[in-house]
């Protein structure tokens, strides 16, 4: 009689399983923040057509690499890259110990609150803040200082956290990619340090799979320790034509799909789209002035332009934010 | 009766299932080419220490990070680097469109088989010579080039093909780490695409874990088709200090255990060791003339001088080829 009921439930447990996992399969939606759209429907189709096992468009897990710009793809830039606004935040804490800085642009007009001012130097006031803000330290300082900000520093408008302002929809995509075996890059114009320290806890992309902008480092003993000290010279500009020799050098392999949302992302798309076999390339156009920021061809950050004319004449996927996304950041 | 005779069945196959896994674990030896040593005992003692959850000294998987020396840790590298002979062969093979080469330094006493007067004109001889045989191509053509190269060409004294000529010991080592889920890297003074066109068939490494010297490439669009072209330019030289530093650039992370056999990975083995928690370095000591090569403090080639001392100063594992490897290459 007990081996009956054991056996009984064995039998029961084992339908249950069987009926649970088909139940499982048709009800939960992977991208619940996606309205069901265009964008939608062509990220199933691509994820569905690359993982099925026998068919043409298969293709080997190991060669799922997908890469995800991430300012304004993966979280928002706007009134401009939060990074920028770290920077200026450092300033502003270097601030006392510099009093030179009072009659110095441009960290004067900076420390005015006048960022037109203090941008008016062009490339090379942006250079000599990012410098100032981002070099002359090891690397593990530097770390540690990112960690500071990034945990306690607010928006300007929207007074949150800059963590919480990832889009929900991206962090759904990232999930389901790497639920389909994808491995799942971030390849931005941002540097590389920056991101690296928060990534994996926000994103779930551990520092090796960062690709940014950097700055050089030297090796040195300090009393017989060593470290690794971070140089005022720009190493590498992850942007533009940078994208794809960056994802050369660093990965090794062609991406089979990529996410952007500026002119920056293009050649990555280019170079993304044009190897063999099925391949997916999506802009994100940011279009909800109400949610978000309403941008494209006239900005000056993230602009997308021609990026825009050639995701039409190839086909790319363009996601329209405010239709296409019935939820925006990861809090609200 | 069937009952029973279903469950006692079960029961049996349970009970076997655990006593083939005790008996497999006390039988297999995971680096039978490693003599019973100190070398092998430190390896598998700081590896149960790592993966002990629960103990003091327990690393996460995502942080058990190794890094691996090429030339002369994990293949040989006499009578002179093979990526150095490839560009020699290369050399031979273009020769015939290159008639000003029989007239012309370092070609002409390369094609004549005088090493010693080709390289006279020391590193510039030599940069002239990687130069003309690794750039002026698509990334996609060098790749082709290395992969017939590989596949067919044989070392000058022993015949055999170069991938062959790879550690029997070091190929278990790297399969012992991965079972106890280390994330394994090279990190060499070689080039990285042309190790990348074979390490993940030989090494079990794949692209992306593959970290080496570089030189420049630039994006372009040749009729449309974006293509990455090989420049004339040294982008990055992989070697000594610059070790840690493309650690830092391509993983963000500190390895845990670092191997190389060489003065050119003292710096590696310094940044490994000096992080926090139980660390590992291991330095490859080439003492068997008969079934390999003997050098150390004064060869051109792989010199360990100021390694072994440090090595010995701290306490680093130090691997007596000839005493504690009883197999050397992986094809006999």
């Amino acid at each position: 009689m007990l081996v009956k009921r054991i056996l009984w439930g064995w039998i029961a447990c084992g339908l249950l399983m069987v009926c649970g996992g088909l139940a499982t399969a048709q009800t939960i939606d992977p991208l619940p923040s996606w309205n069901d759209c265009e964008a939608k429907r062509s990220i199933i189709a691509f994820t569905e057509q690359v993982v099925k096992s026998g068919s043409s468009s298969f293709v080997p897990p190991a060669e799922r690499i997908a890469v995800f710009d991430n300012d304004g793809t993966l979280w928002a830039e706007q009134p401009m890259y939060f990074q920028l606004l770290f920077a200026i935040d450092r300033v502003k804490t270097l601030a006392p110990n510099h009093p030179e800085w009072r009659d110095k642009e441009p960290f004067a007009s900076l420390l005015k609150g006048d960022m037109q001012g203090a941008l008016a130097g062009g490339e090379h006031a942006l250079l000599e803040i990012m410098v100032t803000t981002h070099a002359g330290m090891t690397t593990a300082e530097f770390e540690s200082i990112v960690k500071d900000w990034i945990s306690t520093a607010r928006h300007p408008t929207t007074k949150r956290l800059y963590t919480d302002m990832v889009y929900q929809p991206m962090l759904e995509l990232l999930d389901y990619l790497r639920a389909n075996e994808f491995k799942t890059y971030i390849v931005s114009g941002g540097g590389i340090e920056f991101m690296r320290t928060w990534s994996e806890q926000v994103y779930g992309i551990p520092p090796e799979q960062v690709i940014g902008s950097s700055i050089k480092v030297k090796f040195e003993l300090r009393d017989k320790v060593p470290v690794l000290i971070r140089q005022p010279e720009i190493d590498f500009f992850d942007d533009k034509e940078g994208k794809p020799v960056a994802i050369h050098q660093q990965i090794g392999r062609r991406p089979i799909a990529a996410f952007g949302n500026s002119d920056g992302d293009l050649q990555m798309l280019q170079w993304t789209t044009s190897g063999q076999g099925v391949r997916f390339a999506l802009y994100v156009q940011h279009t909800d002035a109400e949610r978000e920021w309403a941008y494209d061809r006239n900005s000056w950050i993230g602009r997308l332009d021609k990026g825009l004319d050639e995701a039409k004449a190839k086909g790319w996927t363009v996601v329209d934010m405010k239709k296409d996304w019935n939820t925006i950041f990861s809090k609200q």
